[in-house]
């Protein structure tokens, strides 16, 4: 059984492009209706053809929905919800990809006050934006995390885990409290930190732009995937995740000064120590699927 | 031409099995000999069979080379070239493919003051270490730095030259002092966040283990892979390249308190311009051949 037969995609980038795709891969008699705001990208996704149809405006898109997926930044979510409120049938699931879940869901709430709303993040993505980017696949043995709240009817987040399951995902459940401190060490934080440190690289006067871009191969290249991600939604991320990317930030600020401090007085155990222990949280990491096995992510070196 | 008839790898981890897997392709007719000081690696290599030939000792290895590459982590150079000092023919060029230069050709330079000396560094790896890791493209398209001083002949140099770029590397010839400043940015500091970020996710006690490991693919798993590298090799590293480190970390450390303030203070548009600025930098990282154009690294999904 599928759990929704019409799904509304609000917000048609990466995320929302490979929902549709992922849709129509994977239950193919569900009718895809997408929207988003931009014109050009409306067109672009006529164009493309993932969708059953491109509605003109978010409540046209809505009016028919048992399933609404908001996948706009997390800034942007409570317009999104705002925008669809007046058509958004009484039966219809809303749920959302943001990955800030606490912010989002009183957001939501603010602009939906009486629709059933099951928060969603699925922990999945690439560092290309806009609809061109999506791609069925892009959720297979990934985890989709369910914020649910007081307010969230158990059945209608037993049929969000069937949607995300249905479409390849692993699903969980989580607080949306703890969802954001989560996702700030395992996601926020390492965000910051490879925008920061291409950054960093790129003003420095003693080092030239031509020879970082040169000499990446030695690891900084690893860091410029995920700071070349969508400008807009992270700012929003961090924005809207504020407490829990400052309190992660400041935990790695203080084991960073115990390295500069170690290196300083030349104090090669607690460095040798460290590096020993990093390497098992990699083997779990690809002994859980959680990333490719072959050497340098398996990057061609023909 | 070739420019060696006679090659000699001393330390057959992931560096020197690869010189040997390369040479043996590129060059068949030249001799590779290698040596280890780990028996069990030299028992592995005669079983793997990519050299022809494993000495017992360093000195039995070096004694008919025109070319001795030191391929041992940065703080054992001075020991393994004063191992070859006694047999080194006197015509022999030695070199070596540490990551810090100043200090390694200081070592060198110490233990061999009357032999040939052009240090280098490949700029290419892999997480994986040991002789099982080699493979002969690993050199292909990557950039090789020669850091020759004062004593070193020009015409060394040029050979030191035609051999990398026989191996598929591209050469270029830097100040060593200036190297290793910019490979503590392109490198060094990278690989030291790294080590950082996963340690400090690992020790959270709010979060356990298994939920980093689950949501990795939000960006946390892009850090593990060169935080899984040879904890010898990177410790050595960081005590033999101090001063250019602790500079470039300063840098980063302010950088990033910058933006620690930005999101404190909600301000987002410091934050959309550093993560617009950021793009350009991969972009011409994957122009100029030094990463995959394929979204994720070309991770497989599926």
């Amino acid at each position: 059984m599928l759990p929704f037969a019409r799904v509304t995609i609000v917000g048609l980038g990466l995320i929302g492009s490979s929902i549709a795709h992922a849709v129509r891969a994977m239950m193919p008699t569900v009718r895809v209706t997408g929207y988003d705001a931009d014109p050009a990208v409306r067109a672009r996704v006529v164009e493309l053809g993932f969708v059953d149809d491109v509605a003109d405006s978010a409540g046209a898109a809505v009016i028919d929905a048992d399933l609404v997926m908001l996948c706009v930044p997390v800034g942007a979510m409570g317009a999104a919800a705002a925008a669809i409120a007046a058509d958004l049938p009484a039966e219809a699931v809303v749920s959302d990809v943001g990955g800030a879940k606490v912010s989002v869901i009183k957001a939501m709430r603010e602009s939906l006050p009486h629709a059933t709303i099951v928060a969603g993040h699925p922990v999945a993505g690439t560092e290309h934006s806009g609809p061109d980017a999506g791609f069925a696949t892009l959720f297979r043995g990934r985890w989709c995390i369910l914020t649910p709240d007081a307010d969230s009817p158990e059945i209608a987040v037993e049929r969000m885990r069937v949607f995300w399951e249905g479409l390849g995902a692993n699903v969980e459940v989580m607080d949306p409290a703890h969802h954001d401190l989560v996702l700030a060490v395992t996601s926020h934080v390492p965000h910051l930190i490879a925008y920061s440190i291409v950054g960093t690289a790129s003003d420095l006067e003693e080092v030239t732009q031509s020879e970082v871009i040169k000499f990446s191969a030695g690891g900084f290249r690893d860091f410029t995937r995920i700071a070349a991600s969508d400008p807009t939604m992270w700012r929003d991320v961090f924005l809207n995740n504020r407490q829990a990317v400052l309190e992660v930030l400041q935990r790695l600020t203080e084991d960073v000064t115990a390295l500069q401090r170690a290196i300083r007085w030349g104090d090669g155990d607690t460095l040798f120590d460290l590096f020993s222990r990093t390497r098992a949280i990699r083997r779990s990491i690809i002994e859980q699927g959680q990333d490719d096995a072959k050497p340098d992510f398996g990057r061609s070196h023909d």
